[in-house]
């Protein structure tokens, strides 16, 4: 039996599968660009991204503008360096169109049926809505970064959740597929669910998806977590 | 043609019958209230209420716990000074339950189809993602004024929407059946929707619902504006 009122969800890698999504999207716009390569690229700008905000070398800043960045440095690198404004601007929205893992919506909607389901996302409210309306993620409430003005895994992030519904830390689950994000959830004081991803880097980089016994529960997907709640 | 991409709704009273929620409860748990001059006592404090923070009187305070000061001090008046603290609390998340009007969550489902439909509300996030889910909006994104900091009139609140999804203000489209919320809206370049809700303060009290030209529309009712709308 647990407890926990609210399912809180990472998204990236965790509800949407960012790689396949930009692989398959740049590699039909750019036929000549390795869509895999350019992928895995974007997305390691991310951290680095967001850490000179946490630094304060850079104020607040949505993750839309940071993904913006990122793409403007690496185009050159992929030979698109003549990218028009309105070019860049389709392909950094990308990141609005990322299609859910196949068991998403169907195991969100069965959460939900005994579960407050929201996002805790370090993407902006407005790329977490596109998104959602999009793929039919069945949220409650999208919930992110923007909300707290601070990235996870800042304890401003985790222990908003467990503000916004008035909970105890302990009756929030943080459901995510990676133990990083986890791990700083439950230094918090949250529950939390480690969801495999195996596929997350490509088919070509599998993921170490072992479990951590320190969550509160490990599951293969969605609809696995849906049968450990009882939804 | 009207290219509002995003509507924003007014919750109480626009989306939900607040008095007529608080009055049946409030008449069946304590039959010896009245439970129509309780709801209206209740909802008059909420002005004044929300002054006291605009003014820098108090901090900071979500919507729940204005109520709960209000009710605080309405219940000696009705003869209820002897409720116990969960009494109290559990009457005061009666705001989280209020019942949507018949059109709304028909009207909602259609306006979503070509529209994000999010809610625009002074309620905090809690009690707008509870009321949700239990009457069944099926909103894009849950947005309040605990997210910009700032209670409505505060253009804060108004902009702060077009700034979230980043399109003008133009292409945001305020639904309200309030006129003072609309213009504060309209004088931030929102386009603005009145709704009737003759209703909104029972039937003994039949509300002006007459149109302002200045709005860009004025609808009977959601099913109304989704016509307008063309959803």
């Amino acid at each position: 039996m647990h407890h926990s009122a609210i399912l809180a969800f990472d998204i990236f890698g965790t509800v949407v599968d960012w790689h396949g999504s930009i692989a398959r999207e740049v590699q039909a716009l750019y036929p000549q660009v390795d869509g895999d390569a350019f992928a895995l690229a974007w997305r390691q700008g991310y951290q680095p991204a967001m850490q000179r905000v946490r630094s304060g070398e850079l104020g607040w800043t949505r993750i839309d503008d940071l993904h913006r960045m990122i793409l403007d440095g690496l185009l050159p690198r992929f030979g698109l360096a003549h990218l028009s404004d309105a070019e860049r601007q389709h392909l950094n929205l990308v990141w609005h169109r990322l299609d859910p893992w196949p068991d998403s919506v169907h195991g969100l909607t069965r959460l939900k049926t005994r579960h407050t389901i929201c996002s805790l996302s370090n993407g902006n409210l407005g790329l977490l809505t596109n998104m959602a309306k999009r793929a039919g993620l069945p949220w409650d409430c999208i919930l992110s970064a923007e909300v707290f003005r601070a990235y996870k895994p800042d304890p401003r992030t985790y222990l908003g959740v467990a503000d916004v519904f008035r909970v105890p830390p302990a009756q929030v689950m943080l459901v995510a597929a990676h133990q990083d994000d986890l791990a700083a959830a439950r230094a918090c004081g949250l529950s939390t669910a480690y969801v495999e991803r195996p596929l997350e880097f490509g088919g070509a980089r599998p993921k170490d998806v072992s479990p951590d016994l320190a969550n509160t529960l490990h599951a293969r997907d969605f609809m696995d977590l849906a049968d450990q709640l009882g939804c």
